[in-house]
């Protein structure tokens, strides 16, 4: 590689797409919904597909969702999550399994986004979900499946004590994902986030909150190793 | 007992149902509406009503208690506060009274909250409205009823200062239950929850904003003793 | 009692001891030490050991102890966690065992305060040590000692996580302590306190930061109960 | 008058004292002293007293202090507030009393700080002490002298309670000053702040946490009325 | 008065009506529209409406408006600021003029509110508009209007910065309130209330955000000394 | 000039406008058209068109735009950021170029506020878009067109750190203009204002979140020099 | 595994030393020693080199490392992170290089701590030092160094800028630490952790502010895969 | 300029010094003192002193002050702000004035960096002192000489109100720098903060609090345009 400055880029005005991307990270730039016009999104998926089987749309409305539908048939939409996910190429990537969890139903949104992204990046993903802490043999129960994964995604609103619970189970890097789930002291998710931050299990690190999206894809870099 | 992995819970895919709570607190597993989908609510009070005669579900839409109604000819929905009943079962587990209290006449919802998950635990709930310190010979008029309780539920919100005056008033535990009334620096409840825990009576602890289903719960298990 | 206004307190100028709290509290009133002349504390500690067998002095310095302990020979003085206490009257009030947990070594200070409040208030204490979530099979392996409890204080820094796992395992009601405990984003015990205000245990409820003998004079009266 | 920017002041160099306060607010400029240096303090002090009786200067070191008296054989210190004080011109300029209340002992310094103010100010100042609302008798106590004054000063930590509570027993504008006393969630007055502007009392208003020499001020002018 | 217990309140079960308030404070209780369903509201206007001739609710909505009118055919609402009045005596308390000013345009409703009270309460309000400190000539221009008031109020959003200079023109009590005009890191007021409440003119004293009616009524209580 | 009272300004009743600002800033005074009503918008801009040629508007709903549509025919909407411009002198101030730059697509909105602000003040403005730091080739690819600027705009959310890096890359002054772009612990532009505020580049000041006419109005003032 | 209650720990009354964490993590149990007695540190520290020929103890005094080092000769110290480790057991379990990098050169002594951690996990670690974002022909220079990586830990201060240019640098999973290192709106860290949280390089995960621990504990888990 | 990252800087292992930085931006490096060892500022002033005649170090302590000393005899140390200066070229650079004013005699240490920072980069300053909102006379007064000024440096604390009201009197920009002084509500700066964030003055960016460095190196880009 000569110079940096030379790496390849489309501009399409109102954004610049970087092709680059999926030689530096195996996955082409994925589009954040949120804040763009469906024009704007339809030209971006549009230029990203021209060289690319599969896309990840995140944050998306179902106009936004219909646009890229028009771009390609095998179109998926996930309205709970808001996902646009356009899967063609469904090599496998990652070495192992990666555990999805989450600790209680309302999680369930951010869960998938996260799954979602690893799927589409190549992994198998083993969900497991409303195990939280307060019911902890819940969580017990499903430790055989826990120990499988080389990875592990942990989503968790109000108070997010579950990634410090798995994290001591588990001897795996642990993701952990705050969720905007809860009310009052929750702060929108800012509770959930504290916590994982001061987790007293080593092996967590956190994204931002309901980052399903940026979870599952450090899951997916890492699984790769 | 053997192990904690092998206590029961129903697994409807999207939720494990804990139906050994009632045995551990004596009381059914409480649903959170917020954040479900009707239908996962509906499953899940299904899962309930097979194994227990009350059913509480809280923060629920018109619409989710007409899943629950379907479900249970009676079922109770109280719009204010968003609670929806099943209470065939009024057998009194209460020793004696519970004490719910609130500041103002915005506190209602909250209150009722507290109220109907008391009374559903079997409870008798003896309530006293719009005594807030600004004319605090409303309060005090009120003395011989506070004396009487077990344990006190006291909602307010704004500077949230009632618990610390029913607090010295009372030699009872007093559990404090800020509210979002209020408007400005009141933060959405910051402001009544930072004046609880900072009370200057010694006999007060303090659920989250909002939160009297915690309240009316945790009176439950007091008055029980 | 004819008229609040008549109940008796003793005004020593600085400060207006309540000798009436013994009666409605069943525990005389307790010094904070905290911001108060070495002579304030010695004066009221006298007024208070005039009429009581006992006493209870919280944040003390060891200028303070002193103080009392010239007062009353039988003064201990805690200087970890700063408590300062008379116990002539070993009268026990509390009618089971309370459970007195902590996440871990650091958080020892604050636990202590909350054990030795409830011993002066007349409760057996059974204390658990470092038993964070981050290696839940401690936990577990003492939960037959928990189950045994009438009420449990649990105390907790960093992400705060130990009073939802402990809330689900015990039937009983759960005093959750925040503790300073930690550094960055614990925002000196701020993780810990909004961890605990939402915890998805339903039998939680939660004093200020630190406030071991907050939590301790709880227990206290509900173990009466 | 002609010109606002001909109104008088002494240029120091470091600073510029206003000798025509004293025309606009019938007292001369009062001394901050945090952040000065002594030398700064000291010129100040001499400007000002070169032309007026009296002299303020408020969170002083005891350097200070001996600097003023060095200028002012009259100087008084208070090290608990660490106001410094000349009162040679005792002109009552009030035309009723201003009672200062404070919650709890710890409050004093900052009590002392207001009531000083406004005694240099020419008010008679009725001091009311450790009046906190857990023990609502020991207020109500001193309903008598509470309803004697034109305008009340209210200092509290911790939950800042007191302002709303005497709001209500008096018919009188409340300055109410939170104090940084408590710790924990009390987030150095911060609460107690929130609090007091969060009052169910209409006749409250609020100056800075521990800004007693605010509230001396500001009752002092209403009190001339 | 013998006993604090006996002042009068009627009881409405929802509310207790203070008509011991127009006692205390010389105005009969005034209603805060906001968290209160319409029946409250014209339940508790026809309880005072019995007594008094005039009637205050802040933060009406139109409905509310209507229940109230549907009472008294007086009844004035205030759509901008959702203040609803009945204003039948007339007669003059204040023995001086109230200056109420605001920095600007958007801060309008919030001087309404202020205004509507003030008047209710039986002042005279002198009313100075869009003086913000960008344009410091537009406030020295009103100066001589500012000088006549016995008491000012100031309503200013953004940084909040007209108090302090109007403050510094005047040696009368000045009320200050923030409003939540502004956008970004205004955080809907908080940067206005920070900024007054350290505001460096002694003869400041601070209201809750957007508390018009608040800084009314102080500002008339001052008046009538 | 004699006075500062006697600098012009025409008083509408509900705002006084200053057409003395055109002096002291080269700028007729520019409407922020949040917070105030259609009829006021409309009276100001009345006001102002008739002694200027120009007129910015910002912030406006689409019944503003049409309202000073009615005023002016050459007005100018552009509903992603709000502005309402009247551009009919079109005379160059600017003595070089301001280079508008933003990090991501959804910033576009803010830049265009500020390319529209600084266009009206007379500046040509170099427009460089979606150069956010993660793919850090497409801002170096445009490193000459930076190095012409006189003066910078940089818009950008999320985590801020785009002046950073532009103001390591040129030695222009930099205006840092942080956008709400972002969900979770962006917290409304909080993340990327802090983030600026604390730049380790030398030369970059901030205005508010999403602040884009003030970066222009700044950027305009310094390419006069 | 049979049983979780039955996993080996050991019981020192203050603390219980999980000597099972080396079989799930494949490192001994790490002690922090904030917080700590000197007496605990060591009593913890002979526990686990009974059993472990490594050790790692953080945030020490220089009392605690004179402890440790009484118990094992090659004890090292490092002052200016507070590391003390004990490292005799060298062997590589890192498939490849960490790469270890810091904004600025106030930023080590938290770089030190993942460096050291790293290393006594067993993995080479390449340092980079002082290649904060204003200068970022400082970073460019070393890229090939950086592409060798197979996990990166970036540790930044002030704005913490320096991860998201990394991460789009790398293909590689980045560990971001922010550190306290700042002043005024830097709030001990949190600027640079909010920074950090938002990153628009999606390879990024957050560790606690100044847990230069965390990120070499996770970067050595992930190098292990 | 073939490639950025051919761009010159020295190693010296803890620091990477940019000996380009004075090409880019007219200045050579400055050196943050706060964080840093003794060693480490001597390495690298020796590092800087070697290829300039200017130096300056903020933010050190006397024992830095030494050191660079016993480098180059000219040194000059500042004890109230911290600045170190090395000013052996005196070159102007500034085409006209900047004036550096300050709200109180405790912003004096702030606006004394700024000030030095911009003589070392060859600017006239001239100083405003004591000028604060509460006596608007005084910077009224000091007019003329604030018309002068091409670019404006307000320094304050507390409210933070200076920098609007000198923004409304002159037309060039101005940087604001709000300071940590004052207490209680001030929060260290914060409210000086949002104030300055939230000015109603269009031509007022901010830099960091206590920044005086920041606000001095970019008046002096502008100064030189």
């Amino acid at each position: 590689m000569k110079n940096l400055r030379q790496l390849p880029f489309e501009d399409l005005g109102f954004a610049k797409v970087d092709h680059h991307r999926a030689v530096r990270h195996g996955m082409p730039e994925v589009i954040l919904g949120q804040g763009k016009h469906p024009d704007q999104v339809a030209g971006i998926a549009q230029a990203l597909l021209a060289k690319s089987s599969n896309l990840l749309l995140t944050r998306a409305t179902a106009e936004m969702a219909a646009r890229v539908s028009a771009l390609a048939p095998e179109t998926e939409y996930f309205p709970a999550s808001g996902v646009v996910r356009v899967w063609r190429d469904k090599t496998l990537h990652g070495k192992g399994k990666i555990a999805a969890i989450c600790a209680g139903t309302s999680d369930l949104p951010v869960l998938e986004e996260a799954r979602l992204t690893a799927e589409v990046m190549g992994n198998n993903v083993e969900v497991i979900v409303d195990v939280g802490v307060a019911g902890i043999h819940r969580l017990l129960y499903q430790r055989e499946r826990l120990m499988e994964a080389r990875v592990a995604i942990v989503c968790a609103g109000m108070e997010g004590a579950l990634p410090s619970v798995v994290g001591g189970l588990v001897g795996c890097p642990v993701i952990a994902v705050p969720t905007s789930v809860g009310y009052g002291a929750s702060f929108n998710g800012l509770a959930a986030l504290l916590g994982m931050l001061n987790s007293c299990s080593s092996n967590v690190t956190v994204v931002n909150i309901d980052n399903g999206f940026g979870a599952g894809y450090v899951a997916s870099l890492i699984n790769r190793l």
